[in-house]
C-alpha cells in the first residue's frame, strides 16, 4: 500500500460543546482525504462520475483515539488497503499537531453504472483498474 | 400572510464549542420549516421536483436573538411573505422553548426548469399558482 | 438487548448529488436515535452531562445496505448490546418506508468525567449502573 | 476596507441533490474566511477565546448567484466593512474557478464575555480594537 497525505484545517462549525471535533465529521474527513488521494493518483471522483461509474460507500469503520481541537491541522493518511477489480478498501490514519493519532479509519467501496447496477472496474475500465492495481502492489 | 408551525428537537452534533447552537444550522432548520411548510399547503418539494421545477434559494437573511441549547424542542412559524408568480419569500420566526425568539429569518426563491432556466409557475403550474396566491392573501 | 424505536425525517440538506442521502447523516442518526433512546430509559444526555459524565465515542461501525432518498420517514431500531460499567456498545438498524434495510451500524461508547478521565458508572453513579443493567437483560 | 483571500475546495459531502452545493454550505464557508482572515491580521480566533472574548454571530445576509459544483475551488474575498469597538460587520465575495460570483454576503458581530455579556473590545482589549481599526481606514 502506498502512502498519500492530506492536511485538513479543522474548523469552529466542526466542533461540538464538548469542546472538539463531532465524531461524524471524521467520516467527511475520510472523503476529503479519498477524494485528494483519488486526485492524486490520476483518477479525480469527478471523472470517475463523467465516465458513467459511481462509487459508493458500502461499509466505514472508524475507531477514535484522541480528540482534536478547533484551529488544529491534521494529516491523514490515506491509502488503497485491497482491491479485487469490483470492490476496494481505503484506510485513514488522522494524525494530530501533536504526533498522536485522532482517529483509525477504513471505508468499503463499489463501483456501479449509471442505473446502479455494481459494475466491474476491470472490465468497464481497464486503464483505471490499472491505476488501482498500482497502487495496491508493494515494490 | 397564514402562519404554519414545525417543530425541531435540537441535536448534539448541531452544537458548537461555545456550548449552544451553531448558526448555520437555523438555515437547514428554515429548509426543513419550508419543505413542512410546502407539505401542509399540498405542494411536497419532492412532487415539485418531479413536476420538472426546481425552487433554489436566492437570497437569506437571518437575525440571531437568543442561544439555542441541546435538547431544546424550538418551534418555527412559517408563512408565505410574498409572492409574484415568478419569486416567493418565505418568513420564519424560531422561538424556544422559553417563549424566547431564537432568531427571525426570511429566504428568497424563484423557479427554474430542469434546464436551469427561470420559470413562471402562473404559467407553467397554473394550479401551484393558485395554492400559493391563497396563501399570501389575507382574510 | 431490548429495542426501540426512533423515526427521523430525511432532510434535503442531507442528500447528495447522487441524489441519495450522503453517508455521513447515518452516523448523525445513529447519535439522534441514541440520544431518544436515553431519553426513553429514563437517562437523558443533557442529565448526564450536567452529572458531571461525558460520554464521548470510542468507535463506530457502519454497513450501507441501500440508498435513502428524500422526504423519506426512516425508523431506527436501537438498543444497548453490550455493557461493562465503563463500556457499553448500541445497535442500530435504520429501515426505509419500503420495509427495506438501509444501513446496520453499531458504536462504543465510555464514560470520562469532566477531566477527561475513564470513570466507572458503576462506582460513580449506581443507580444509572442499574439502569443500563436492567436494558441489556434477556427477559 | 482591505480585502484578503481564502480558498475553499468544494467538498462531495456539500453537495446536494440538485448537483450544486447546497445553500447552508456558504454560511460556513463565511466562518472559514472569517476565522482566516482574523488570523492573517494577528487576531486568530482562539486567542480570541482564549482571552476570555466570545464573538457570536448577530446577523446573516447571502445572496446567491450562481451555482458552484464539487471539485471546485473557489475563493473568498473577505474584509471588515464596519466597526465600531461594540460591533462589527464582515463582507465575503465567493468567486468560482469561472471568475463568476458565486454568492455575496455579510456577518454582523459583537464581542461577549464568558458570561455572555455585550463587551466594549476598545475597553477589554485596546491592542486588538487598534487592529480592527486599521482594517477598516482606507488609506
Amino acid at each position: 500500500m502506498k502512502i498519500h497525505s492530506y492536511q485538513h484545517k479543522v474548523q469552529y462549525y466542526e466542533t461540538d460543546q464538548m469542546g472538539m471535533v463531532h465524531h461524524s465529521n471524521y467520516i467527511r474527513w475520510f472523503e476529503e482525504a479519498r477524494v485528494d488521494y483519488l486526485e492524486q493518483i490520476g483518477l479525480p471522483y469527478h471523472m470517475i462520475e463523467a465516465g458513467g461509474i459511481l462509487s459508493p460507500v458500502l461499509e466505514m469503520h472508524c475507531q477514535y483515539k484522541t480528540k482534536t481541537t478547533f484551529g488544529e491541522t491534521v494529516i491523514i493518511q490515506v491509502g488503497l488497503k485491497s482491491y479485487s477489480g469490483l470492490r476496494y478498501t481505503i484506510g485513514y490514519e488522522v494524525v494530530g499537531e501533536d504526533g498522536k493519532i485522532r482517529c483509525i479509519g477504513e471505508s468499503g467501496h463499489c463501483f456501479v453504472n449509471t442505473e446502479g447496477r455494481p459494475t466491474s472496474l476491470k472490465r468497464a475500465k481497464p486503464e483505471w483498474d490499472e491505476i488501482f492495481k498500482a497502487e495496491i502492489t508493494v515494490e
